[in-house]
C-alpha cells in the first residue's frame, strides 16, 4: 500500500497550498479534514473517526498528529518521514477528559507556533467544535483565521495524474451502472441489487478495483423516489415502477458519480416527458461548459431549458468531485447554480446532477465531467435515457 | 420503509433524554449527530453530509431541520408530524455566505428559544465548529451548555427491542465472518474478499437483510496488519499469511462487530501463543461482566491474563456498540479500560475487541456482547481459534 502518487505530486500539492497560505498571510494551516489529508500526503486509513490533523507550515515540513494505533497508516501510505507523524497516545481517544486534539495542541505549542497567524478548516466533518476549541485554548496567543476550504479550492483543478485516477474511477462507475442495469428486475429485493452494487464496485470485473464510495448506492424506487438520499430497504421491485439510482465509482478514493433511470415495464408520458427535458437541459449544460465560463452560465443554460418545460428544481445542478472518504464526495467549492461566479478552469472534474424530486416520483441523470482545454468531456459512458427493462 | 420501531419506543426514548435534560436543568437539546436523530425519532437517509440538527424541548415535540430535499425523509421514516419538520433552503448548501445553521438558528429564535438554557453535541461529526458557532450567533442571549454525549449516554442500556435487533445483525456479522472463511485463499485479491463480504452483509442469504457497516471491512494482511485501520488493496493473499479480519453486520443502523484471524498455511508459534493468550483473555472478560461490576475492573481480568503472558496492550478493549452511521460504530460513551468507573448494567450491548498490532505482524479477535441479569451473552457466534486453512 504505497502512496497513490510519487512524491513529485505531493511536493507541488503542497507548494499550491503553501501559495494559498501566503495570499491569506498564514504561518500555518491545520487541516482536520481527511480527504485533504489524502491529497496533500496521502494518508489512507479509516482512522479519521478519531480526530487528526495536518499541519502545514511554510519552512517545515508537513506533521500528521493522530491515533497512535494508526500511526503505522502514515508510514505505509505517504512519504512522510518519522519526525513527520507524531501521535496521541490511545487513553484520550473517545475519554472525557483531555481531548485528543487538546494534546495535539501541546505539540503545536512545542512546535513554537503559539503566537503565529492560523488557519483552520472551521466546516468539516471530522474536526468538531471541541476538537477546535481544544486547539484554540492550547495556543491562546496564536491569531486563529478560519480559513475553511483553502486546501479544498487547491483541490478544485486536478492533475493529470488525478484525470487518469478520475477515469479508472468513472469506468467502474459505468460498469457498475452496467451491472444495476443487468441485475435489477421485478421482484428482486432492493438489498440484493444493492449487493450486487457494491461486489462489482470493490472488485470488478476487470483489473482495476474499486473502493467504497464516499455516498452508499442511493436507490429511488417507490415513495422513497420523492427524497432524495434514501437508504435502501429490502422490498423487491415492483413491475411498472420507476426507479433512479444515483451509483458511483471510487478509485484511490477517487469518486465518480453516475446517476440514471430504470422503469421497469411502462412508464407514464410525464417520466418520458421529463427526462427528454432533462436531457435536452444536460446536453446544454455540456455544451455551455468550456474555460472562462461561470458556475452560474452553466445553470442558466439549464434554466432556460426547464423553462420552455415549465419545470423547476431549486437544488444546484453539479459541483466539483473528486478524492473524498465518507460521508461526501462533493469538494464543498464550485457549485453549478446562481450566483457562483467561479470560473471553469481545464482539468476541474465536476458532476453534472440533474435530480428531479416530483411530488409522488422521482427521477435522476448525470455525468461526471472533465473540463478540457476548449470544452467538456463526460468520464462517465452510459447512454442517457431511461432505461426500460420489462 | 416505515419508521423501524413502533411510536411507543420512540416515546420511551424521548422521556429518557427529556429526564437527562432536566437533571442538566437544560431547557433545549440540540442534536447534530445523525445517530442520535435516527434512535430518538428514526430518521434515516444519507443526508447528514449537510448539517442537520433535531431539537428536543420538555413540552414541545421534537423537531427536525435539515435540508430541503431530504425533508421527504422524515415524512417516510419517522413518526414526526408536519409541523415538526422545518427544512432549509437548498441555495444555502456548502456554500459561502449563509449557513444552513445559521438559517435553523433563525428557526429556533423564532421558537422563543433565545435566552433559553441550550445543551448541545459539541463533539460530533457531522455539527462542524461553524455550525455550532452559527447556531450560538442566532442566539445570543442563550446560554449555551456543552452536553456532549447526552443523547449517547441513554443509549447505552438497549430496549428489549433494539436487543432483538442486535442479534440480527450479529447475526449477519457471523454468517459475514464465516462467508469471508469460506472464500480467502492465497491468490485472492484483498478487494475480490471484501466484494464477497459486502455482498454478504447487505443481500444476505437469508431473509434478514444488511445496511453498510459504520467501519468498513478491515483486513490486516501482510505489512498493514501493524496498523489498525488500514484499507484493502488488490495485492493477492499469500501462502502463510496471517490475516486479521474485523467484519460486522448491521441491520436498521444497528451494528455488530466480530474479529477474527485467518492463518493460510503455517503460522508461527508466536501467533498460535499469542491467540491462546488473547482467548484466554476475553475468556477472563467474559466471565467477569455482569450488572454491577466496572468497566475498569473487567479491563483489570483482562491485563491480569496479559500480564501472565508478558503482553502488553495501551488501547482500551471494548465499547459501547448499537445504532450507528458512518465512520464509528462505537457509542462513544462506555470503554472497557482503566479508569472508566462505568457500571455495567443489563441490555447494555458491548464490543469486546482485542486488538494486538506487534511490530510486524497483527491479529485481532472480538465478540459483540449483551450484558444480561446475571452475565453477559455473546450476540456473535463463530469459534474464536485462528482459523487455519491450506
Amino acid at each position: 500500500m504505497p502512496p497513490a502518487f510519487p512524491k513529485a505530486e505531493y511536493d507541488a500539492r503542497l507548494a499550491k497550498v503553501r501559495a494559498a497560505m501566503a495570499e491569506r498571510n498564514l504561518d500555518v494551516y491545520v487541516s482536520g479534514d481527511p480527504n485533504n489529508h489524502n491529497w496533500l500526503t496521502g494518508y489512507d486509513a479509516w482512522s479519521f473517526y478519531t480526530p487528526q490533523i495536518v499541519v502545514v507550515q511554510h519552512d517545515v515540513d508537513p506533521i500528521w498528529i493522530g491515533r497512535k494505533m494508526d500511526a503505522g497508516a502514515a508510514w505505509l501510505t505517504t512519504h512522510m518521514t518519522e519526525d513527520q507523524v507524531r501521535p496521541y497516545p490511545e487513553d484520550c481517544v473517545q475519554q472525557t477528559g483531555t481531548h485528543p486534539m487538546a494534546v495535539a495542541g501541546g505539540y503545536l505549542a512545542d512546535m513554537g507556533l503559539d503566537g503565529k497567524r492560523i488557519g483552520f478548516e472551521s466546516d468539516v466533518y471530522h474536526l468538531s467544535y471541541k476538537a477546535v476549541a481544544s486547539l484554540q485554548a492550547a495556543l491562546p496567543n496564536a491569531t486563529w483565521v478560519d480559513a475553511d476550504l483553502l486546501i479544498n479550492w487547491c483541490r478544485a483543478v486536478k492533475s493529470d495524474a488525478e484525470v487518469a485516477v478520475m477515469r479508472e474511477a468513472a469506468g467502474i462507475a459505468s460498469r457498475v451502472m452496467q451491472k444495476a442495469y443487468d441485475t435489477i428486475e421485478p421482484g428482486l429485493r432492493q438489498c440484493d441489487l444493492v449487493a450486487a452494487i457494491l461486489a462489482e464496485q470493490v472488485g470488478g470485473s476487470m483489473n482495476v478495483s474499486g473502493d467504497l464510495t464516499s455516498l452508499p448506492p442511493l436507490i429511488l424506487a417507490g415513495e422513497a423516489a420523492t427524497t432524495a438520499h434514501p437508504m435502501w430497504t429490502d422490498a423487491p421491485f415492483e413491475a411498472g415502477q420507476t426507479v433512479a439510482l444515483e451509483l458511483a465509482g471510487a478509485h484511490k478514493r477517487y469518486n465518480a458519480g453516475l446517476a440514471r433511470t430504470v422503469q421497469l415495464g411502462g412508464g407514464t408520458q410525464e417520466l418520458f416527458d421529463t427526462a427528454k427535458a432533462v436531457e435536452e437541459g444536460l446536453e446544454a449544460v455540456l455544451a455551455t461548459m468550456r474555460p472562462g465560463v461561470t458556475a452560474h452560465s452553466v445553470h442558466r443554460a439549464w434554466q432556460d431549458v426547464l423553462d420552455q418545460y415549465g419545470l423547476t428544481k431549486d437544488s444546484r445542478i453539479g459541483y466539483g468531485i473528486g478524492v473524498a472518504y465518507t460521508p461526501d464526495w462533493g469538494e464543498h467549492t464550485i457549485s453549478l447554480r446562481p450566483n457562483d461566479e467561479t470560473e471553469l478552469e481545464p482539468n476541474m472534474t465536476i458532476h453534472v446532477m440533474l435530480g428531479m424530486w416530483m411530488d409522488d416520483w422521482g427521477m435522476e441523470m448525470s455525468e461526471t465531467t472533465l473540463v478540457t482545454d476548449d470544452g467538456v468531456e463526460c468520464l462517465t459512458n452510459m447512454p442517457r435515457g431511461v432505461y426500460v427493462k420489462g
